[in-house]
């Protein structure tokens, strides 16, 4: 009897496993511990466990969700996307991953067409393959996604408007509503994989796709921890209630719900206000990491994709640039980034791309850091 | 665009959502809430919450474990089951629900064949469906699933031998050193689903499969929360390290791992021996209630599944009895059971079976309870 997957054979992103002893860490989906709302969460943590909150809790609630989470949800961060839904058109989820995981195995199998973001997630790309569904590698500018004939014959695609992932770009609205035109027209489903919408630093956000969608065709995917508590694996999905059904059966057979507990402290993090002002901190200690990050890679005439935001930077080397090599000298002089090659889909991925994250790195260090990096880069090129 | 598969279609152990009002609330898999360890609980939920524990868990993870559960689980759960690991033989699960969900996406497909206890475990069969693989429904005896030809051919099996689920019964050490040989003779793997070892009121336990598996065909699927809070979702899987190290993979794309802050309030309800003195007492009491469910049954006449432990009986109502019927008469005498057909993979599934669960009911409620049970039955006949 053999096993028919080897999912440790995949490619993912990697970084040392003791990044934080580095001096420059610029590692992306991680965050700097000193900004963690620890009183704040306390409390709630507290709170979730009086008696009264408990007994909300303590069962196994087999398929349903905290309505008090869902409430927080549908009238405290949906609104801010421009999105309106009703409770049974929301799933709480173990985090974005764990959405697309459901999303895909509700929609995929060997006969369709799935349009993944080229660059883009690489364990949306494992997931994909694992089901056995083909894959298109859909081609990006500046303004993200391309909504043209490379759509055509897809059945469903992801993508990330609010900033692509990896190269943080936005995509503009007007594309947007292209997009979903393109979308009806094909009879095809999107999912919307809103992330990091709060981090943009100039202009004002865009409405989420799923708030232009009047056919039901968008699935919005959504985070609630990424952003201060990754370990804490909640997100949600939003779609059309007949595919909320489906997803929430699903996730009964793989992991019945998300812990009750976390739950119900989420939502008292978010009734009690805690969520909106951490994530006003945080926007504005990020917008004056991200500032310092652009003058530092200007500085060192390190040519990056230019973006209103996001929690990382896009950095294109020079030609010649194997990114692989540059990690190994970046390391040696204490500096942590992230290869680009693993990002993209295809058989020749580009080498001289890779992605320097701010999220754990104090602002006093990034203008030394990518100094180090600079000359890594230089060490790199001539070996 | 069609969604491809349609899981809220599927058969599932229901009971009312208000079951909590009724006076006589024989359910399953639901607990008494006044047994929960709120002091013990509170305490590990604020030592995890300290500075130092929180600089452990509030990063992700990516695929790992905390260490220190899974050193709880290696030295304190195991060695009670007779089982020795290493730590990279350990994963920890959101439950026994992910748990086998994980195995069969990694060993099944649509070629594969796969041996399941009839009756046994609903949400498993309906995740085998949903994959394709092909089903062999198993018979079982009085000491649970049946070594015979019956396995021959079959892939992989999963069994429950420390409680039967549905019918409790326990298998003898005899019938599992013959199991596992079949096993090896077939080239079969075990998925051994230790449901309740604990709950056994007679005799002292028996050793799990597992603990008497030389070459790594038995994976071993254990609890940490259901008997107490199961809205927790915590549980483990142990098996050979190459598969363990696959299911870790395949979990890093399925929800990337269990909330870092529950695994830890958990070690420390290990650690500091919150979990050994609560089973002690849920033993203890449950042994009353268990020993008063008996009496109650015998003196009401029923016909049930003798075993020596388990938080439910398994009953066979008279001949002509249609539980379905049961189920509703029953309601309306206050008295909640579950549905027995449910647990039946074939077409015709045995209609004069249910279940009968005492972890949600006071002792003192039980006799008058069964009573009430009873003239739901003599109703359902006359009708």
């Amino acid at each position: 009897m053999q096993i028919k997957h080897t999912p440790s054979h995949q490619q993912n992103i990697e970084k040392p496993e003791n990044w934080r002893e580095y001096p420059y860490p610029f590692v992306t989906a991680q965050v700097d511990k000193s900004l963690f709302p620890i009183a704040a969460w306390r409390e709630c943590s507290r709170q979730a466990l009086s008696l009264n909150a408990m007994a909300d809790w303590t069962e196994d609630r087999m398929g349903t969700d905290d309505p008090f989470l869902v409430e927080q949800i549908r009238t405290r961060l949906l609104p801010t996307r421009g999105i309106h839904a009703s409770e049974d058109e929301i799933l709480v989820t173990a985090g974005a991953q764990n959405s697309l995981y459901m999303l895909a195995r509700l929609f995929l199998n060997n006969n369709t067409l799935f349009g993944i973001e080229n660059p883009g997630y690489p364990d949306l790309r494992n997931i994909i393959q694992m089901i056995g569904s083909r894959i298109r590698c859909l081609e990006l500018d500046e303004y993200g996604l391309i909504p043209d004939q490379q759509l055509d014959d897809c059945n469903m695609i992801t993508v990330t408007p609010s900033h692509q992932f990896p190269t943080t770009v936005t995509m503009p609205l007007n594309r947007r509503k292209e997009l979903l035109e393109k979308a009806e027209h094909n009879n095809m489903v999107i999912i919307e994989d809103d992330y990091e919408p709060e981090l943009n630093f100039q202009g004002s956000p865009t409405p989420a796709i799923k708030s232009l969608d009047q056919t039901g065709r968008v699935i919005y995917v959504g985070s609630l921890s990424k952003s201060f508590f990754p370990g804490l694996r909640l997100g949600y999905l939003v779609g059309p209630a007949h595919i909320i059904r489906e997803a929430r059966a699903l996730g009964r057979l793989i992991h019945r719900h998300t812990p009750t507990n976390n739950q119900r402290t989420m939502a008292l993090f978010l009734a009690l206000g805690h969520h909106d002002a951490l994530r006003k901190r945080l926007r504005k200690i990020y917008k004056s990491r991200w500032l310092e990050m652009k003058n530092a890679l200007t500085n060192a005439s390190l040519n990056f994709q230019y973006a209103t935001g996001g929690s990382s930077f896009w950095v294109k080397g020079p030609d010649q640039l194997d990114s692989k090599k540059l990690l190994q000298q970046a390391l040696n002089l204490g500096v942590v980034v992230e290869l680009g090659s693993i990002y993209y889909s295809n058989a020749l991925p580009k080498k001289q791309y890779f992605r320097v994250g701010y999220a754990a790195i104090e602002k006093e260090n990034i203008s030394e850091g990518i100094n180090h990096l600079k000359m890594a880069i230089d060490s790199t090129l001539r070996l």
